[in-house]
């Protein structure tokens, strides 16, 4: 399932949070709207976020190409701009923004044939389409990966809903049970946002791929206790050395696979990887509001106004992280491929 | 704050399920509506739920203090045992309703003055009133013991609500600031049941404790990266071997703590202790509904039916335990003091 379709003028974007309960699409008609989006967590998901921006700046550049070329160019570096910036912990969101960027200025340079709007739709697109392509291929280094494992923990959302294709560690484990394995998927609930709760299991059940729901503190004594086999989840951003920041929650489920002797594993396309990042004290990890842990769904859980610590992202340190499958195949934290720049 | 008061022929009970938005009072007038209330958690905690068992009992002495002496002792072993049984894993429970059974029995045996009634009364209020006292020499203990930290860790809850006195772990935190440390509490939510955002926020906001609430995911990053000076829990029960049952969430915050090198230090008095427990694999552990899991205070948050995991405690192994603080002193998990038994 797509979180975004374009269609005319406009992105459709499926507005994530308002899943389960409801299938809303938001028509999206330019940066800011989709800087919103991004920053209300609407499309979420670090290869997800990427191509939205990049789909924005589409629209941004048709609407620009009407002017010279030369303001045509500096209004779509402005829209870039308030887009890169919308989340700071997922690296997709900046290399996706810099990459559209690049290609417009390139064409600019060049007098490129079809101008600013052709050169950024095309490159738009061809990112979508790599993406797509980066998702079946990690589903398929995933799944020979896990040559017999059928018990699997996972946390937050990084399926279809995450990417612009199939998905990162929920890709792959869907992949399993297309091929036959019985896979049985333990997901978190993933507090404060929910999405393991609100997405993970409904992925799952459409994919008909068993899963069970447990609050984020039950996880690691089900990876004790439960015949766990291995943890698989996602990443925003993958530094240098090997140190991954992920949804806040993650380094606890690394703590207990290390515990348990059980892979803990990373899925993650190259375009998360970070070359220019050392390792975790550069990582920018996004604070958020009160509100989020403060109440659930529009419900209070605590009294009024109790300061709170609210991170969105945490960082697994490479010493916990057993393999890291990207498109490009399967790595050593310690031990990785270039990255996209 | 008294979790319960003992009124006339009636045991008011503080309705935890609705604090921290509404103080509502509960009048319980016999042991079925106490076993209901201790199975909705509207009373928790270890030492709270042994002496609201057996102040139930007290109700029930008086009631059937009517009929023969032999009827009498019958009616108070079957509300006994339908207490016993409300939860299976905190041990206080069981340990104080046997320690009325016990004492009604030779009142029986030895026509005591006063009858079965008088007996009952003066077990249970002696309990009561160990359980204060226990709490007070706990919060000495382990402020002697926190010689110098201000930065603590805590879950779920362990106040003045989850014991018949000031509380446990939360005691000593309490302790300390009345003491004039410029200590600082960092709260886990405690999902499922919020108790740590709705009664440890509202008991240190009520004592002028510094708190900060987090999501339960977010407490193993901020243990490894905010300063956290000790993690400190109450417990359930507390095997021979040292092993420790407690809320769920708190193994792998023991799992953080040991991997940010600071202590990992439980509270609890040794009616929690369980000599005849050898350790992790014998200690019963409640499994809850789902409804727990895929709703918050009434919202849903998951797909309808999506099968759920949901233990209301875990264990965490002896080997991960700093030391258990009783109201006897402090120990280390592999010499703990012979349990109440």
């Amino acid at each position: 399932m797509d979180p975004f379709r374009l269609e005319g003028d406009a992105v459709l974007l499926l507005d994530q949070t308002r899943l389960p309960a409801e299938e809303v699409w938001i028509p999206v008609r330019d940066a800011e709207t989709m800087r919103e989006a991004i920053t209300a967590l609407r499309v979420r998901g670090a290869p997800a976020i990427g191509i939205a921006a990049a789909l924005a700046l589409v629209l941004e550049a048709d609407r620009a190409a009407a002017g010279s070329g030369r303001d045509a160019l500096a209004a779509l570096e402005r829209a870039a701009g308030r887009l890169r910036t919308a989340r700071p912990t997922a690296v997709n969101l900046a290399w996706a923004v810099d990459r559209v960027v690049a290609a417009a200025r390139r064409a600019a340079d060049s007098r490129e044939a079809g101008g600013l709007s052709a050169t950024v739709r095309r490159e738009a697109l061809r990112m979508w389409e790599e993406d797509r392509a980066a998702s079946r291929a990690m589903a398929e280094h995933g799944a020979a990966f896990f040559a017999s494992e059928r018990r699997f923990l996972t946390h937050c959302n990084t399926g279809g809903l995450a990417t612009g294709g199939g998905g990162t560690a929920l890709g792959v484990l869907i992949e399993l049970h297309r091929r036959g394995r019985p896979v049985e998927v333990w997901a978190t609930e993933t507090r404060p946002l929910l999405q393991g709760a609100r997405l993970t299991a409904y992925e799952l059940q459409r994919a008909g791929v068993p899963v069970r729901l447990l609050v984020d503190g039950a996880a690691a004594f089900a990876i004790r206790s439960e015949g766990i086999e291995a943890v698989v989840v996602g990443a925003d951003r993958v530094a240098a050395n090997g140190d991954v920041a992920n949804k806040v929650g993650t380094f606890a489920l690394a703590l207990a696979a290390r515990d348990a002797s059980i892979p803990f594993v990373v899925v993650a396309p190259t375009s998360s990887l970070d070359p220019d990042c050392p390792g975790a004290e550069a990582i920018p990890i996004e604070q958020r509001g009160s509100g989020e842990v403060t109440s659930v769904r529009g419900q209070p859980t605590a009294p009024e106004g109790v300061p709170t610590y609210n991170p969105a992202f945490d960082v697994t340190p490479a010493r916990l992280v057993t393999a890291i499958i990207t498109e490009r195949g399967v790595w050593r934290p310690g031990d990785l491929p270039p990255g996209p720049r």
